[in-house]
């Protein structure tokens, strides 16, 4: 991982800024402690370098006597040259090898007396435990619940880079025919996928799954050695982030040649009546569950409903899975500027799978699509 | 990442159980819990496939009433199909969404009683706040500095896989002639130079710099769009892990075409001559910063001591930065299957850098180097 400030305008920074330290105040939480990961690249606009030290955004709650603070290893400094912290008006403390970071930390805090601070999700155990100790009288939470309010409500900005990363995954899932054909394995198609996932304008390709024939049932199959045949059903589930660090997710269902069985074409019909129908009942003042609902009715009604293992989708933006999760039992009600995943899948164990994935934005006029390529089954050529 | 089972015999997994569970012990320690990372790897054989969702190794210490458990999600089961947990007495407790798998590690303590138990490392806040809550009698600590004690002391088949690591980057390095070229930016030579890496056997490339000219006086570097010009002085530092998870990291300073600095020659000489010095030193009963010493005097007496600022060396193993490190002031003991990198380094703040890396093992009769590719400043064509 390396420090990359993106362009993200001081205004927008010092909005997030100031949401996550009134919502901090209202979770009750006297400071936010922010190490690297896709919480500190939301709220600096650039990812720190290392978890071996310390880097650490310390974010006072809103009325708070501390003021905000980077700490941050004297030799990753320069990497954080692009983040405007003066505007921010954090402080910045840099640390030398030999000085205790973590004592660092709560001598920022002390004029705030902590009782109570968040820390990031995903900071390891080795800073978490420092930090206990240097902050003896605050009680450890995570900070993921507090910043999950700002992060699943995207801006103008996230929602551009989230488009240009769907534009992005839909060049690749055009190209599909240059390396899809019988006779090649799985992870030979993979890694030309993975190769113009790169080429296409991803930083990495972060994920790539090839489920041919009975490997399509399984929906965390990756890749495999096994030789693509002609007439195979191909679940082809791709993607990745752009420069700004916004990740693209989607999945077209492909055929080699006509499909070798014959129920293919008629389920097929059904989950793609199923995806769009979650797209058309997404939108502002709906709740997720309803939306995993509109799916989920239609593969039912058609009979396919035990063939339907998962979630239909999942919130998507600076991680490839974030809020808002659209399952059943999560009543979080959907506003504008949210962004998911819509993916219905069939999987008939043994023999084939299919699953059609758009990522979707809510807006005022409902869910948009971020992904344009065609829904139908493609057949390519064998 | 992804769960893979490495190649690794039974018998070396019981030895590295039993003496865990005594270090553990010794350590004061009731319980290891161990989450993805190479400390489950190195345990294990195997390493673990997210954060999200807990996986943990429950190691109880030697002597405890409870039994060692592997805490995996059922989904993600089937990648430790290649580990023996019978043969290693681990009991396997699956677990799905809306199961407490935190509850489920303290319900597989409980014969223990445990008052401390020692976390991963790198375990995320998320896993290790919760299990703070499922188990409030047992203090928390980390298990890094428990098991350091034994990854830091290779076996054979540790020191096999770093060997070939060692020679797949020494392959990279012998090629450098193909990329290494005037009116080339330095990141269109580290890709290719990352694109060697994996071709010459490594699963990643984990790092590459390629610090030309003035850049390479700056240790931390990656790559930059600086053209490469004619007489620049070339810092190359690059490494990853082979398929048995082993880490190569190698670097050496090319020249392209006649250096353009009149005092590289003599400069590099004495470089050249502390490397050698350092690896002569190292040896079973001798410190860490006595290797590290016998590098920094010959460059200090040579007058550039102001000009090498950072250590000698670092562990390597299953991380490419580990224990031992060859740092002032580290007085341990060096023994017979250590392997570290020693890598002293000469930076001209603006004007150029040169450094030259190898990983050794200390055995009976000294420190051997695993890369082997000449130590001379090597002139490429210009």
């Amino acid at each position: 991982m390396s420090v990359s400030a993106a362009q993200i305008d001081v205004e927008s920074l010092r909005d997030r800024f100031r949401r996550a330290a009134e919502a901090a105040a209202a979770a009750g939480v006297d400071a936010l402690l922010v190490s690297p990961g896709s919480d500190l690249r939301y709220l600096l606009g650039a990812d720190g370098e290392s978890h071996e030290r310390l880097t650490c955004l310390v974010l006072p709650a809103a009325g708070s006597a501390a003021e905000p603070a980077l700490v941050v290893p004297k030799l990753e400094y320069p990497g954080y040259a692009g983040v405007p912290t003066d505007d921010l008006g954090v402080h910045v403390a840099t640390w030398v090898d030999g000085e205790d970071p973590h004592r660092l930390v709560a001598d920022l805090l002390k004029a705030g007396a902590p009782k109570s601070v968040a820390v990031a999700d995903l900071m390891p155990a080795l800073h978490t435990l420092a930090l206990r100790d240097a902050l003896p009288d605050a009680r450890q939470s995570l900070a993921g619940p507090v910043l999950r309010e700002l992060r699943m409500r995207k801006d103008a900005g996230e929602i551009e880079a989230l488009r240009k990363a769907g534009a992005a995954i839909d060049r690749v899932h055009a190209r599909m025919g240059e390396w899809l054909r019988p006779g090649r394995t799985e992870a030979e198609v993979g890694a030309d996928i993975a190769a113009a996932i790169v080429a296409e304008g991803h930083t990495v390709a972060e994920f790539v799954i090839v489920g041919s024939g009975p490997n399509g049932a399984s929906p965390h199959h990756g890749v495999s050695d096994r030789v693509i045949e002609k007439g195979d059903v191909v679940v082809v589930d791709i993607g990745g982030p752009v420069p700004e660090g916004y990740n693209s997710d989607s999945t077209r269902t492909y055929a080699v040649g006509v499909p070798g069985f014959d129920d293919v074409v008629g389920t097929y019909a059904v989950l793609q009546a199923a995806q769009q129908a979650a797209v058309d009942a997404a939108g502002p003042g709906v709740t997720a569950e309803a939306v995993d609902a509109a799916a989920r009715d239609v593969i039912a009604d058609a009979g396919f409903g035990e063939y339907f293992v998962h979630r239909t989708g999942h919130g998507i933006g600076l991680d490839v899975h974030e809020d808002p999760y659209i399952v059943s039992g999560n009543d979080l009600v959907l506003e504008v500027g949210m962004a998911f995943s819509v993916e219905p899948g069939i999987y008939l164990p043994g023999r084939w799978g299919a699953r059609i994935e758009d990522i979707v934005v809510v807006t005022e006029e409902g869910a948009v699509r971020l992904n344009t390529r065609p829904h139908e089954l493609a057949v390519l050529p064998s």
